[in-house]
């Protein structure tokens, strides 16, 4: 293929939200695509956002914007812990993820449970900056699902991630009751999770949801936090941290400070970790204590 | 016209983002259309993001998201004033900033300068959720240019907010050395300043020119902060404040819930007015730490 990007030719990939709104990146090629058994993959090099991961026409991760992501649905948990040693992450095929957990020295091994092995090699092939730690040897690959892995394993873990898709199809049973409940069960007396929860702005009584079932399976602080997230909807995107022990409030900067010399961050630092909680919108907050009440 | 709001026919208005990427918005109906003096002026009724104003094809405000940047924008640098009594507000016709400012008792003139009067009459007929306070007896309108205002007043203030629009025509002069030099002159030795500073993400080396100018004016304390705009160009935004003593970092936090108690936020509290700060993304510290060197 005639890999010139100067075409004028404009083809574009646009995903709806909601029907009314609607985010579209231009595109010089769409380097794969296939139906898995789960779900449509696609990946594209687009102009001004890089390689993007499309899973079943939604914007899943694209190059220029998937550090925000990744830095700080991995270090969050990671630095509130501890001595992370054993880490479990379920979802995030790309691998950007674990290419943020394995910077961590202290961590020890890395099940990574992902549903759709497709996802992992297109990615391994064509989003290399995103998938290169997947070989690394602390990190075991475990094609399966994560709900039912959750169920059954007796491993224990320091850290959960779950790096899931938005709550429909296979990934909905990742937002229930019941799921929440066997991630208690799966970490240690100070464990911590951290789940993807979707845009304030539009998923709110998710928010609510999720932090209501965390607080029924146990966990002692529960916590969303937000961020500017460019390709998903509404650009402003949460993550749900859960913790039986450790508030990331009470996290000492200084440690953090240290171990950052040997991880190389692009949006996380000491500040922004106790930081970006404080900043969680007034109207989070509130939802989220009338939540848990 | 009919507003039945549920026809199937598709009307959408689309930013275009360095024509590589788009944000649409499905409308019900062009409610205002108008070339003023200075740009193309349109207020259209959209589906998920309410009444939304379009100053030459650009998402200006939205009914849906106006709360964060107006919020973020006003009460920061009025909290971290002790006693803010004379504000100037450059741009922002719609009027949210001048809503915001009024909620502070302290506050007794805000002479409220905009460039073109057609969008506060636009904005007074149609956005009133936004426009609400422009009457209010505190409020002077004047309508003239930013940039000649400051340099030619005598006129002292406490705290001046630059709600300007993109860095092009008419707005180019707001981020030129002269005008950080002119609002360094029209403020109070104790004052502070806040400019709407683009997307930290698209814009780094404007920032980094921005605060380079604050700094050759005389200002003591820069700081940008960061948060999510969802019709902004890649959904994350910033302000840059400058300040010539006090630093928001340590404003009283018990002070602001105390004055709180009588100001109604959806996005800002105690706790925002630090913590967002802190959550500035490193990438954008390390930039301005660079400007600043």
């Amino acid at each position: 293929m005639n890999q010139n990007n100067d075409f004028k030719c404009q083809i574009w990939f646009t995903e709806y939200h909601n029907n009314n709104v609607a985010l579209s990146v231009r595109i010089k090629d769409i380097l794969y695509r296939e139906k898995s058994e789960f779900q449509e993959i696609e990946i594209v090099d687009s102009y001004d956002f890089g390689k993007v991961l499309i899973l079943d026409n939604t914007f899943q991760t694209t190059e220029r914007d998937e550090f925000i992501y990744h830095e700080l649905i991995s270090h969050i948990p990671l630095f509130t812990h501890p001595n992370p040693k054993r880490v479990l992450v379920i979802g995030g095929g790309d691998g950007g993820t674990v290419r943020e957990v394995v910077k961590h020295d202290s961590v020890e091994v890395v099940d990574f449970v992902e549903l759709d092995k497709k996802v992992i090699e297109a990615c391994k092939k064509y989003m290399p900056k995103l998938s290169c730690e997947i070989e690394n040897e602390k990190v075991n690959v475990l094609i399966t699902d994560g709900i039912k892995y959750v169920a059954e394993t007796e491993n224990k873990y320091d850290v959960i991630i779950v790096d899931c898709p938005d709550p429909v199809g296979p990934a909905k049973g990742l937002f229930e009751k019941e799921f929440y409940k066997n991630i208690y069960k799966c970490l240690d007396d100070d464990g911590i999770m951290v789940q993807q929860s979707e845009s304030p702005l539009y998923n709110l009584d998710l928010i609510q949801n999720i932090c209501k079932y965390l607080k029924e399976a146990g966990f002692e602080i529960i916590k969303p936090y937000t961020y500017p997230m460019p390709t998903y909807p509404s650009g402003f995107w949460s993550f749900t941290l859960a913790s039986k022990k450790h508030d990331p409030l009470e996290t000492d900067e200084k440690k953090i400070k240290e171990k950052l010399k040997d991880i190389k961050t692009k949006y996380y630092d000491e500040e922004v970790h106790k930081g970006i909680f404080l900043a969680t919108p007034k109207f989070l907050k509130d939802a989220v204590k009338k939540a848990l009440e």
